[in-house]
C-alpha cells in the first residue's frame, strides 16, 4: 500500500493515571477511522500516557505521510492548548521540514459537539 | 416565584487557569439553560476557578431546592470522576441530608457526544 499521499489525523488528549480514562477517546479514534479510511487516524497524549504528539507524528512521516492534522480532543482551551500545543508542534515542524502539520480548534468549542453536550444536560434532568 | 419544585442541574467541569478555559462552559450552560427554563442551571469546578460544586449546591439547596443532578463536563473518567468526585457527594450528601443528589456519566462517553466530536474530527480533514 502507498501512503504517500495518504492523510494523517492525530487526535490529541490530555492523558491521565487511570487506563479507564483513555476509553471514550479509543472510541472515537475507531468511529472517526471507520469514517475517514482514506486517513491514517491515531490517539496521542499530552502527559501520562502514551504515544506523545511528537513519537506519533514521526511515527507518521517515517511511513510517508507528508499532511497531519491535529485535533485538540480538549472541551476548553487552557494553558494546554494555548502554549504546550504549540510548543509541541514548533518542535514537530524543526524535525519534519517537509511536513504540512495544521492544528484546528478544540473540540468543545465545536457547535455540533456543543449541540449534542446541551441535549446530554437536558436529557440528564429525565433520569 | 418557588423554587420548592425546582430542579438543580450543575455541570461540573474540571477549571483551569486561564480565564478564555470557561468559555465553551459557559456556553454549554447558556444553551441548557435555554432548553431547561423550568430547571436551575449553573456551572461548578473542582479546582482554579469557583465556584465549588459543594457552594453551588449549598446555594441551591438554601434557595429550596431539593432535588440536584450533577453532570459531569468531562470527556474521560479518570480520578477526578472516580475519586474527587464521589468525595465531594459524600460531603454533599452529609452537609444537605434532605437532598436529593443524582450524579450521571461522563458528558464525552455519551453516544450523542461522540457522535458529534467524529464528525468533527473528519471534517477536520477538510480544513
Amino acid at each position: 500500500m502507498n501512503h504517500s499521499s495518504q492523510r494523517g489525523l492525530v487526535l490529541f488528549a490530555h492523558g491521565a493515571r487511570a487506563a479507564s480514562w483513555a476509553a471514550p477517546f479509543e472510541r472515537l479514534r475507531d468511529a472517526t477511522q471507520a469514517q475517514a479510511p482514506d486517513a491514517e487516524v491515531a490517539l496521542a497524549f499530552l502527559e501520562l500516557m502514551t504515544p506523545s504528539l511528537p513519537d506519533t507524528v514521526a511515527a507518521m512521516v517515517a511511513r510517508g505521510i507528508d499532511r497531519v492534522t491535529v485535533v485538540p480532543v480538549f472541551l476548553g482551551q487552557g494553558g494546554h492548548l494555548l502554549r504546550d500545543l504549540p510548543a509541541l508542534c514548533d518542535g514537530i515542524r524543526a524535525a519534519h521540514p517537509g511536513l504540512n502539520l495544521h492544528v484546528v480548534g478544540a473540540i468543545g468549542e465545536d457547535p455540533g459537539v456543543q449541540r449534542a453536550m446541551a441535549d446530554y444536560c437536558v436529557a440528564a434532568l429525565g433520569d
